[in-house]
């Protein structure tokens, strides 16, 4: 669904904009404490809510969003906002987070590099976060969050004993991470580009340009806001975010920094490819035009002279010569030399 | 009438600019609470004025502005300021927004895609907002409020149950919403625009390039002034948005940065879709050379050898050869075949 | 006079910068207050300056700065510092506005529309401003404020019964109302240059856009100060202007915002216009080319073929055959219409 | 000596960095107040310092950086900082201020346009202010400071009443009077530059064009970081610039803006120059390009013409007939005719 | 390594990315104060730490960060975070700094410019500083801290008296020198660049630009982000930098604004180069059409009149004249010098 045919409901009404991504949707459930540990799917979000305490984090996640029902299940459990639902459902929304009264929301993009059809593909995950609970929601199931259920199941790491915003940063941590993978692949493709044009430009080289700057898009429309996003995160007003992990999500920030960065270089050269192919072409004719130039500058005047000796005047005693003929000959070689070169001195052959 | 005309006036005239865009002025009348609800015709504004009171919300919409004597009355009887009136008839201005003592003023152009001249419609709407009416002025009939119309008329949402703030938002919500309706029109028009250019560059491009561009202005001028007036509207002086409505304002805030995030990208693949232009007339140029070329090449130095041979010289050996001829056609086979495995070494043909 | 010969003298010389441009100076006299009105010419300043009273706004308006000792002498009546009267006196000056003890200074640009020359036509006014009087500095005479001397004159508006702010209002109104006039002249002439190109690129219109580039110039340089200059104006710190007449200001300021906005656009259209001509280049560089290669790509051959048959080889049985002539013309005409249909094909014909 | 070859010394060592621009250092003092006047040489720096006083303004100058004791003995006399006379020293140093307790530092850029080389000629001039002297140091003799010497000699002016911040404040209006004198000529060289590309895009106008944009930054690294060095100058902190020299330093502040935003438009001017260079290029190619197809479509057809009539055939009968040869002339000529006529209605000659 | 490989490991996990460029890491120990001095080579890190106290600066310099483990004993003696470690070892890090209770961490890259490829080495210094005492990590041997190291051995400058605030600056100093020198490097590669293109612009030259933008890119990368760097820790919050040497720092910030200034005026060059390039390109192709041009010109004609001459007709008469040929042969001569006569006047020969 495009976002355009919501226009005219009512604010705050529940309808899943993108497509179907996944068969079912599925609750998978994470509970745990430094010595606790459960994992488990459930669909009974209720109790679920209900069994929350602070002994405990408890991490819920949906895989899928076009069953609105379940959606409309875990917001009402949960005491969430019509319109934070909303937005968790419009999968065309860019990153953002807002905090009200008991919950935290942020919503951002997780980009993986697909190597089939060599793209971008994006999917966007949206965080409901509390002191200890944490709830997050995914388009179809698949994510980049396999590393961090391995630290839970085996408490690696320090996540097992921090509470739910050091596991709502682990999780951004994953996320962002992927995007290097991302960035660095764009980089590659973005060499092999170069070095392609360079061999010699070719009419697909502009559509290609116009694909990888495409791409380049997707990654900046995920990263730039993500900062922002992130910025709002860790002001000192929030309720969620404990100072004794702001160290972290610094770490994070600097993260997306170099990410944009690093796209800023990208997008300066690709845009200095179009002018890289632009001139390649010009030499590509200017080639052309100088074989051209070559062949028309040494035979034209030749031809000139065999037709003069074409002509059919009663009175020409060249032809009557002897060696009138070898004469020519000998005067056509010398000026094809010359013409030669004049050519080799101009550096055109 | 164009603003210029206007010029030597004393300020605060009411002259109607724009062109007249609807036959006749109507006033509509909704006037509603969360039980009672009733909706006419009616043209005695200052009867309607005085019925106002703090249970009805009354929403009074006046299409056409082209009777400014209409206008005055409505004037009179809320007690605008000539200034404001002079801006509700200028359907040149900017999207703004002004609190006074007594009333809040809001003008906003509402868009919509012609699908018949393929182009963006433009008009005007200004909204006259306090704690318990609101005044809507638009340049002519039709317009994008219908689903707004049947909610009160039906009460569906929590439009009935809230006030004269909330109606304004959601009303803007509508124009808003239509906004992406017309950038996805614009998009289709912008890829048919690209594919037909990389298909093959043809100088009608240049012109139609030139008119999407004027497209994105028109709605870039709508949205961004649009953005600044919202924040002015929502900053905590306001008299007449209540703080409980904030979150919905900041929901179309939401929206416009969306717009304006995508208009963004849409001038910058329009600025690009000028060099693949170039680039694309390149390359035909280059096919042409190239064509020229091949042809050239190979014909004039085998003119050339036939204007040897067309030489009248008495004493010329190979002319008298048995095979002479036959030879001669040989070579300029042999000749022929070299250059055309040049050519295509060459990646011409 | 250009700036840069007054480079040496000590700060606070009055020297006139810029061109005569009136044959003598004219002070002309408005005194009024609601009931009364009087209107003269006087060089009596000193008298003037003593007479001014709480009772009535008095403008006084210099036509012609060439004559420095009457600048000198209202100098020395309105004690005025010389730096202000050598702003005055200096035209090249940018628009911005000063307040010191006594009085404000105010200077900007009156821009107009020459007809005959089509070209924007620039003088810079200054005005003195303090609660009782207005002093305004004109370099020649003809101006745009005949419909304000009307509105005194006639006791139209609002003008009569309030201060000299509300006349400094009026007046800069009325500046403000003449760049509209100005910019849809330059629209004008933008659409006109623009269909001009697109219709076939001449080196002329290089040179067009070069000029057009220059009058836009003048526009913004006098526009893009102004703004600052009245948002200066109209900060809380002002003595002289009142905070009733705030409300007239704003609208003055939306006036420039809205002039701004088209100048940007006009200027962002008049970039483009320099690639739609190189566009149109390239387009008729191309038509050339391909005239060229029809001709030689039909002809080449073809002459190639004559070639042949006009060597003189004993030996060559065609030249015999009884229609060898016709068979050959024959194949000639089939090669033509091959190669017709090839470059109908390539669409080149 | 090159910046970089102070490398590795320590913090604060005194190397002068840039050419020996004079042969002899040069040491003059004017000591002044409102009725007494001095002017003489002095190498005594220590006793200078000495007899300052608050009765007298002690100003001064010294022509010639290279002879470094010299600088080494003004520092011990005036308490200057290491890092300050670095600075001095370090005449690659962009323009600015900074206060320490006893004095003000500031440097900056004198230019100077050689009418020999065509080019502007740059020298650094730093100055220590404090109360009652004011030192300044230039890296030659010669500079544009000669009026203000002879106004403290003749006592013009209020240069005589006031203090060594006034003093100080009239160099630099000084020095950035001649910054509009150096930009009068850049403006004449561009005008000249630009009708020369006009009338004929020549090789050389591409390093002509170079050259300008170099002498351009020449006065932009001048200029711009001056406008901050003047805010920082005038800011309330300051301890030795007097408030009521603030209206002066306001005067030189408008100047810098002004020169600024010459500059922004030549730049601008500059870069439209190469667009312009390039397409009277074009235009040129599209003239060489029309010449060769005329010739080229005209003779190319009737050279097959020829050709056709100069085969060896056998059963040729226009070639028997009386007058083939004149109606072969007749078809050449209208032939000719109707491609001339072609060519004129294409209007290509 | 590439950082991509890291995704998915918790974060703090060491591990060394970017290439091993040494091969044995070598732990430098001094030890100083304005009496003493020692330098020695230590592995016992702990050791070091204990015996670090008020009397004496301690610089600890690592050189090689591939052997985590060291790392580790250094982190575990002098209790880094993690975090801190895993940016010293990610040699990809942007410049940035950070205080934390106990210490200062920062990073900045360390370029030189390499004879042998022509290019710029960059190396990755970080540096942990507190009140006694100064780490430093270095990717590999060889560095530019030498100078300061000779005179901290002979007690030169003012190094020895001062704690180790002013050591970092000393060392960040001969970092930003460095700079200096290699953007000289840069710059002399641009001049030659610049007069190789304008010289003949050839294809090689595409790829010499984008070479160099990538090394400008490298030197960008280095001193933009160390602007900030510097910005954060002169702030008056941090705890490690006295205020005494504040002076010291807002020296180097200096040089920085200057190496960024120069760098921007660079990359404006760059980017100009690629027009000159253009243009270059353009000007060679307007010489080859021209000499296909001339020589078309003048022997197509002169070849169409020999091919008329050429043909059979029965009845030619001028065929018949005695010196027709000669007639014909003069006649070609005029035209020949005619058309050169044309091509002089029109500037192409």
């Amino acid at each position: 669904m495009k976002y355009s045919t919501k226009a005219g409901l009512p604010p705050g009404s529940l309808v899943h904009i993108g497509n179907k991504k996944t068969e079912k949707s599925v609750i998978t459930v994470f509970r745990y404490n430094e010595k606790e540990f459960e994992e488990f799917s459930s669909v009974d979000i209720q109790k679920l809510k209900e069994e929350i305490n602070a002994n405990q984090v408890c991490w819920i996640n949906l895989d899928g969003l076009h069953e609105v029902e379940i959606l409309e299940k875990i917001g009402a459990a949960f005491e969430l906002d019509h319109l934070v639902l909303e937005d968790i459902l419009n999968t065309d929304h860019m990153p953002k987070t807002e905090e009200s009264e008991n919950y935290g929301f942020l919503t951002l993009k997780m980009l993986n590099f697909d190597e089939k059809s060599n793209s971008i593909v994006s999917e966007q995950v949206s965080f409901i976060y509390s002191q200890h609970y944490l709830l997050s929601f995914q388009e179809r199931q698949g994510d980049v969050f396999e590393p961090v259920r391995d630290r839970l199941r085996n408490s690696k790491g320090k996540v097992r004993q921090k509470g739910a915003d050091y596991l709502l940063y682990v999780l951004i941590d994953c996320v962002v991470d992927r995007y290097f993978y991302v960035l660095e692949k764009l980089s590659e493709q973005l060499t092999e580009l170069e070095d392609s044009i360079i061999q010699g430009a070719e009419e697909k080289h502009v559509q290609e340009i116009q694909v990888f700057k495409k791409q380049l898009l997707v990654i900046r429309r995920a990263a730039y806001p993500l900062r922002e996003t992130l910025n709002t995160l860790t002001k000192p007003e929030s309720r969620f975010v404990h100072k004794k992990t702001l160290i972290f999500w610094r770490d994070v920030q600097d993260h997306i920094a170099r990410i944009i960065d690093t796209l800023d270089n990208q997008r300066d050269t690709t845009n200095s490819l179009m002018d890289i192919y632009l001139s390649m072409l010009s030499h590509k004719m200017n080639g052309v035009m100088k074989v051209l130039t070559i062949i028309a500058t040494i035979f034209i005047p030749l031809t000139f002279l065999a037709g003069i000796y074409g002509m059919n005047f009663k009175n020409m005693p060249e032809l009557e010569a002897e060696n009138g003929y070898y004469y020519l000959l000998g005067i056509m070689a010398v000026t094809f030399v010359i013409m030669l070169y004049y050519f080799r001195k101009k550096d055109w052959i």
